[in-house]
């Protein structure tokens, strides 16, 4: 039952959440769930090659773009909430202040499943650092003794990795592949939306198909034919074998 | 959704499907599934050591002995399909007669599920001839070209395999935990029948508290207080994240 | 140096071949390497599904469709050493005599190069056995003790895997991602002549497509653009780092 | 071609580049290429405890012991670029200064290939952080937008990793195994220079040796008497199977 | 022989040593080894739950309860020498200052065995910077370099991880089992003295008898009923197999 | 306590137990222990390349020869019981009937100790073989219920792995580093031998001064310089920490 599900999703960059799961997002947004999305960084280090061979580009430039964006992808995805923390990325750098703003967020957004990135991408060490960063930050979010003026404790959410570039040579194993056949118009138009990554559209609209081939192949269900997937941090835990 | 769900269960030796997924049969069946069980062998040479202590034991009084006991736990557990292949254990050896008899009874049950063994006990080398024989005999099951007269093809189903005796010794990750609270006494009543192994009684009683605790940790959930967990073999695919 | 190099590719059934290796094939052909190609079976019962959907289809004339569509893919690739063993597939079996023939057949064509299936397929039992049987000839064909009437012993050659179905959960690692495309319109046009498999056309035009993209990516050379990937089964050795 | 190859090398402590890729270096030398070597520490606290027994022993004297030996043992080997960078060790640690003087030196040497330690170390808690720097170093030496006055962004290099020194225990694996015969005797006399370390001098013989039989086992080619080995970061991409 | 030998046990929250190495503490202390014990952190915030449903509970008073408990649970099992550093938990976090003063403690109990939480515990962040500070400490203690006033360098001694909450999930592989059969009662005793994690004193009871099972079934020695697990981080080496 | 044990010693070819575990051999005989070896085959095809450049060379006079060296070697040792089972090498292949005299063998010799390859070498795929042969009759042999007329059912003993050729390569991780020092020259002695092999002397040879150096690293010992190393089967079990 997606209808009434809270979703949190942290991207470390500012296109990574529309890459690995802007079809996922659509689907549950669709179907009823409410999603908040944070954008750790705009990415103009490390993230925007495209833009940065403009003349004139200055960080500040650059951001703007990238703001755009992402705005307009967040749109055609049908999220409402989005925020933007503005960190330097390349190398990304976590602290107290910004642990205590993200307990902060995971107790006010009181999700039932996080989607972040996975536990390890062998070419990016940014989203390294926020797969651990978030983890953590989802312990202390869980801890009665963690007290924050304000804050709710959570309960112990589902927590899913986001399929990195390049899968195999990050360990990753595929656990949920979400069938996103009636939302793949969405997700193709809110990629489109980044110029600075155009060579990346296609690839992950290639890798949309591939998934669709899989989920088909281990399901028999042929109606599946574009799909992401993703990697669970815990074993699921319920009344019926998945 | 349970209910109407065809299952097929694939035990090694006799006892094996009671102690690894007895909740979990015992809860499909009480919520509406079909549940099939095929028992390999009586477990006369490799587990059946106090059985062997009666002076006058032989292999047919002991093979007697183990078919009471399963078809008395098969009850129990209110299984109503159970048949008994005989074959001889330590060590397990399949043929091409034995294969095309699997594939025939996978093709008469059309599962939506298999439970077997995981595909690797580092304790018990029967367990892996099982697992890699009836994953070898559902590819079969599956194609279209396998034909065998008076058999239908079956679909890409689940399969699922048992938790190992020693858990990480054998690689094993649990990916779905069965929350068996609602038929555990079924489970303990069902364990009882089997006097050869009484030492396993206490142990696998105490497994499921074990797995109670880590679904309760996993998914925030104080209800679960008995569980039993599987490996899946394949990734889920469908319209949620597990 | 590809130029005056010896290859042997040995294939399951009778596409893999091209799916996996045909534009590193056609590349190797194209720039004087002689390429032998073994095709164990037709892969009548496990890879032959669309063909069976015929309603007069019989054992006998999807392996003449198959053998049909096989050679003329290999003709497309430049093939001109083919043989078939017909072997009955799903389960592949292995024996003395098959593998004396392989034996022979390596130190017949004495290659430099063997392609063929990577150590584990989590989906496809059959590909697992090729690829030990033809790991286990390679040690028998190199030593000088194993004597066959009429043959001369090998020297250890280069041993690779073919990038499996679903990559990651078959543990693939890819060490080599070979360039091909000067020769990509070859593959395709060989990869279209298998009609029962038409849903793989399309599937590894689209993985081609991303190992070009992993091509650039670990290279920094931007003329890649589409790629097939192996795993080799022994480090390099030499004078040089690769 | 190692003609015209231009390579970092950047080494833990004063003699891990000797011991680990001495004879690599003076074999890329030889044949063209240009080397530059940063040395990040001298090893003082954690590598020189032969030097320590000295009753008057104090951090500078060892210091300064240590300096003339690396020096030595560069000059054995060609190295003409060779920088010390003094940093203290055990634990080494890194920040936003020492990351941009590396990011610069990166850019300045325009680097075809780093050497330097393998992603894990089971011994070495430096070894794996200087990885780890090192690695975080490349990729934003390789971003656009990583903007630093008077440096020009790289290009993807080839990145390898030393072995370490209990190779199985840090599960190092050989991907690329250098020939170092004809060199080897200078790599014999840059070791010893080290005589804080002289039991590893017979330690690191011995591994050249080592590696040669396997250099020879996985070629065929019996001319390889000596060799190194290294892993490496990522798959080879061009034309030709390695 | 356990007579004499000094173990240093370092455990991240005050009752992780009770529940992971209870038993193995107050056998060796039984059989004459001399135990110090260092409690990192009273697990405030993450190991807490049950104390902070007091209405008025406040940070002080929750550590007053845990220091008690932890005092009662320590001379159960006849720990003489315990200290509390009082850090913060969830995270804990390490700088120069305690590493130095690990360091100091490490050589001032110069011991022959150090018990610390394992290298990867996939539920507790703590519990892995705890392993990785320990380790590192261990290391800087043992070299003759690392010069630190009125301390004496140590030998390498043994370091072994506790069996993590939740095993498989974590990669633990245990390779000591130690057959805590003759200080059970003690044991019990000591874990019953954490009334706010009064959940984990039947799991660790089952566990123990788990590991009964266990040590029985790789030994063959029926004498041991409960036994405790840890993983080594080194091989051991001397005169015999283990 | 090594005065008593019962180690039997099963070896795929003629020489493997002396490269591999000559020395540990040679000191539990030394400090009275019993020792049994049975060597399966004499390694006429794969492992004896140099006798077979003899012009006239015969598999009898190979089988001859080998057998001369292989007595010589087991003398040097101190080796009492050694027997040949004379099976073909390359691939080795097992039935029924061996299994039954390994199972019968294991009873007659009731041994503490089994030392054979370990689970998995990555180049010589008779080794795999006789890893799964051993294993699977030692659990045989240890259950009640395998009844063979005239033997006695064995308690479960400790197995041992052989470290294989290149270790890293076969995923080996030692466990038991022995040490040697006191019988080195024996095991030098044993090695030389075997004429056929001659370069596997001085390999063996440098193997066993690296292995010295891991167990003074691991053990803070300095009088360890010649050592062997095995991977357990099994954890340990029992009152002390190893």
């Amino acid at each position: 039952m997606i209808k009434g599900k809270k979703m949190l999703v942290v991207s470390a960059h500012a296109a990574d959440f529309v890459w690995r799961s802007g079809g996922t997002i659509a689907k549950y947004i669709k179907e009823g769930a409410e999603v908040t999305v944070v954008v750790l960084s705009f990415g103009v280090r490390g993230e925007s090659n495209d833009l940065w061979k403009q003349p004139d580009a200055t960080a500040e430039s650059v951001k703007e773009i990238r703001k755009g964006e992402t705005l307009a992808a967040a749109e055609t995805l049908a999220v409402k909430n989005i925020e933007f923390w503005d960190l330097v990325d390349y190398p990304m750098q976590f602290n107290s202040e910004l642990e205590e703003r993200m307990v902060r967020k995971i107790r006010e957004t009181q999700p039932d499943i996080i989607l972040t990135h996975d536990r390890f991408d062998y070419l990016n060490p940014d989203h390294n650092r926020v797969s651990e960063f978030v983890f953590e930050c989802s312990v202390i979010s869980n801890s009665s003794g963690a007290r924050l003026e304000g804050t709710k404790v959570t309960k112990q959410m589902r927590i899913f990795g986001f399929e990195p570039h390049q899968t195999e040579m990050s360990n990753f194993r595929p656990n949920s592949i979400i069938d996103i056949t009636d939302v793949y118009e969405q997700k193709i138009a809110a990629m489109k939306c980044f110029k600075a990554q155009s060579h990346l559209i296609e690839y992950y609209t290639q890798r949309a198909f591939m998934r669709g081939n899989h989920a088909r192949r281990v399901s028999g269900n042929n109606s599946y034919k574009y799909a992401e997937s993703f990697a669970n941090y815990f074993p699921t835990a319920g009344p019926e074998l998945y």
